[in-house]
């Protein structure tokens, strides 16, 4: 489990840090929970891999519509009404961001990876299956305007 | 376009070996399409990240209920009506198995790169949106069951 919460806690400063930094937004992390089974999803997802020689997984961020609508609004300091292009890439941007943060802390504990370029999905009713070989950590996060969601299933190789 | 060819080309090499090897099913490939806006997705979809020094991207196999029904039931000599957690397990390896196959002959191209796990997806009206730094290309394979859209952003780095 320690070895967990020392792989979750970069990712979640990170979150902090780029959501802080670029939006002046202000986000809250809640309880951290397991699951096996499929997730519910925001309607639009960032998702990027990770490889490395110690470390493999995926960073999951999924944003339900008001939050990344306001966090993008702040972010570009123009206000959007809809899911577009600039709030797609934001959400690209934003999950690249986040990995990156948190890779140059990881770095420094000696777990090197590199990163996958990241994808961006759309569209409500998405479940995310955990396979047999995955475990999904989830951390709700909580901004003045709506909610998110941190997913990872790191693990890390013995060698 | 050369570039894009022989980045392509192992993947649909190995998408057609898993296929015939693993589950005796031909897959034929049609024409490839560049898109920069959202693509449709199967209803069951595996994503892996690839990260290496000179090349990045992600691999996206996303199958119709049909043809992965089919697929699976042969691969695992039982048959399947539903999509259930066996059938999730055997799309996230078919997608680790490709990946693999096409690691191993981009590898012998210099082009090297770690493989992400593989996240598997379900949800109808699904949409991979590219971002503005992404480009996808697709490339419709059919089986004698059902359909399947392999999808890559490759991207080789410049030094």
């Amino acid at each position: 489990m320690t070895d967990i919460v020392n792989l979750m806690s970069p990712f979640l400063n990170a979150t902090q840090n780029v959501l802080q930094t670029m939006a002046s937004t202000k986000a809250v992390p809640g309880p951290a929970t397991g699951d096996v089974h499929s997730a519910p999803f925001g309607v639009v997802t960032g998702i990027i891999g990770m490889a490395g020689e110690k470390m493999t997984g995926n960073l999951i961020v999924s944003f339900d519509e008001s939050s990344i609508i306001a966090i993008v609004s702040r972010m570009l300091t123009e206000e959007f009404l809809i899911i577009n292009q600039d709030v797609i890439d934001a959400v690209g941007e934003i999950t690249n961001m986040i990995c990156g943060g948190a890779k140059r802390e990881l770095a420094e504990q000696g777990l090197k990876f590199d990163m996958a370029s990241p994808v961006v999905l759309s569209g409500e009713n998405l479940g995310v299956q955990s396979t047999s070989k995955s475990h999904f950590i989830m951390v709700p996060f909580t901004t003045p305007e709506g909610r998110f969601m941190l997913e990872t299933d790191l693990e890390t190789k013995k060698r």
